[in-house]
């Protein structure tokens, strides 16, 4: 075995120091009791929970380019995936399955521009789920009272905690206010959605967001769309983004056509909306460890992880 | 976008097919049920819950061979997470931490030859724990433990769909049988595992088994070694297995040497054993989907899935 070098020796002291921080394993708890939280409200609203797949020959195209994460297995290529939406559009074929849940790692290697913006990271936790017939009213205010229910959980379970690690308990939120993309814009500029929540006190959904095909278009009104995202206030920013979904085999090549999304990759998938086969859905999938981050107002997401996973950024372990 | 060929027609209608089986939400909910009680039940022991990773430069070097699966990524070559057995250990660095657990999937690139097993899948979902300053008969008790409190939770949540499914409500154990492996092997052969599996009631331990590095030899005996599976009886298999861990350098880089680990892979991981890191352990990790096939009494733990994940298939989703 060669000899370390200085500069690995500091990246390995680096990483265990990470790994050692004594406020870690209170922000862990604070994690754990979200995942707890949300497991239970999901029992109670008759989700039935689907365990998380990381290969796939399909996955999210995403609205935002990022290295190229195959492997060659079993004569195919297969992608990790960077969200479970095909696989929730798709689950809910099963009649029997009308509201799914996956709690899943998302692997998306992030470009170094993403390094430093405190709420990225090349591998986290989501937490997503899927409505079979329902529509983004219902899944906003399923997210809302979601939020409640786990804050007033934490509330009760660890007080303590949330006093040492967020000064506060945690509030309840009547109706969020709800904001849209383009009216932001022209009275903040482009950097409204950093701006509007450095200045609010209370989460509120921003809805409207040009991207991923998947995300419904408006019917009513063409280049708008019926997506709406979760932005924490206090400058955390986005902590969820869902939409009611595409499912017309028409209107998906459309849309594919729209944002330059490569129809060969999706021949199967067409295929089932072409024959009828896609449900008619909407959902939304939010990051565990931004919430941890909002909750425990930690000033970067990676603090909350025990082996840092820094966009673009190297690691020992 | 071309015409799709008879082939691929089949594979797609074989693929819905899977999915939209009566049977899946059933064995979802039974799936969902050991998850939630599993959460409780570590919530009430005081573990510690760390997000899964699925991209390390180390990781479980196993002890049979799957097909590699690594990707470049920040100028470094990362692998898909066979296991968290490293990061496990290296989390109980931190003074704050006492025992963790982790739901993790797992990616095993199996060969064909597990293709038919009705064991296995190339990527499952896995639950570890890990004590520090325990030892074997502790992990062992607290595993007993917690089969009976997922158990006793699954009988009074879902009692009619375990009737429906298992044909029976699940039982209570007590202390389990306990073999080892060289008894069982001169007993009855090669395939002892197998054919005790079917001969029991009762899930058992079997202790004792030669493989990967990180299981600690027993210092009273050399070429024994203080591991321990759980077998679930009725034929299932293997559910669970886990060991006290090596954590002392020389003794881990003997270990190595003895099974034919590569040292340079794993320098950084050494260098912390050099230097008195790495804090003596023991903990385990079982399978979700197995658990599952063992309650519902299933043929194949690939029922347990919305998307089919048998070793060395091709999938379309």
């Amino acid at each position: 075995m060669e000899l370390q070098t200085l500069d690995t020796a500091k990246e390995l002291d680096t990483t265990l120091q990470h790994l050692s921080r004594p406020l870690l394993p209170k922000v862990l708890q604070v994690q754990q009791g979200i995942v707890r939280a949300t497991h239970d409200f999901m029992f109670r609203k008759g989700l039935t929970q689907l365990m998380p797949l990381m290969l796939s020959p399909i996955t999210d195209p995403l609205n935002h380019g990022v290295v190229d994460a195959t492997i060659g297995y079993a004569e195919q290529r297969w992608s990790l995936t960077k969200s479970m939406i095909f696989h929730k559009q798709l689950a809910l074929l099963n009649p029997g399955l009308s509201s799914i849940y996956i709690i899943s790692p998302n692997v998306r290697l992030e470009f170094a521009d993403r390094a430093g913006t405190g709420r990225h990271l090349f591998e986290f936790t989501q937490i997503d789920f899927e409505f079979k017939g329902k529509d983004r009213f219902f899944v906003m205010e399923f997210m809302e009272e979601l939020v409640n229910f786990v804050f007033a959980r934490l509330n009760k379970e660890i007080p303590e905690l949330l006093l040492e690690l967020r000064g506060e308990l945690l509030p309840q939120f009547e109706k969020w206010p709800v904001f849209r993309t383009e009216k932001l814009e022209a009275a903040l500029g482009p950097d409204y959605e950093h701006i509007k929540s450095e200045e609010m006190t209370t989460p509120f959904w921003l809805l409207n967001h040009k991207r991923e095909f998947y995300d419904k278009e408006d019917p009513a009104k063409q280049g708008t769309y019926l997506n709406y995202d979760l932005i924490w206030p206090e400058g955390f920013g986005e902590g969820l983004s869902g939409g009611e979904r595409e499912h017309e085999y028409h209107q998906i090549r459309k849309r594919m056509a729209d944002v330059g999304t490569n129809e060969e990759a999706f021949s199967h998938y067409l295929t089932v909306a072409k024959e009828g086969g896609l449900p008619k859905t909407a959902g939304a999938g939010f990051g565990v460890e931004r919430m941890t981050r909002f909750i425990c107002r930690l000033k970067d997401v990676d603090e909350v992880t025990a082996f840092s996973r820094k966009p673009f950024t190297s690691a020992i372990f």
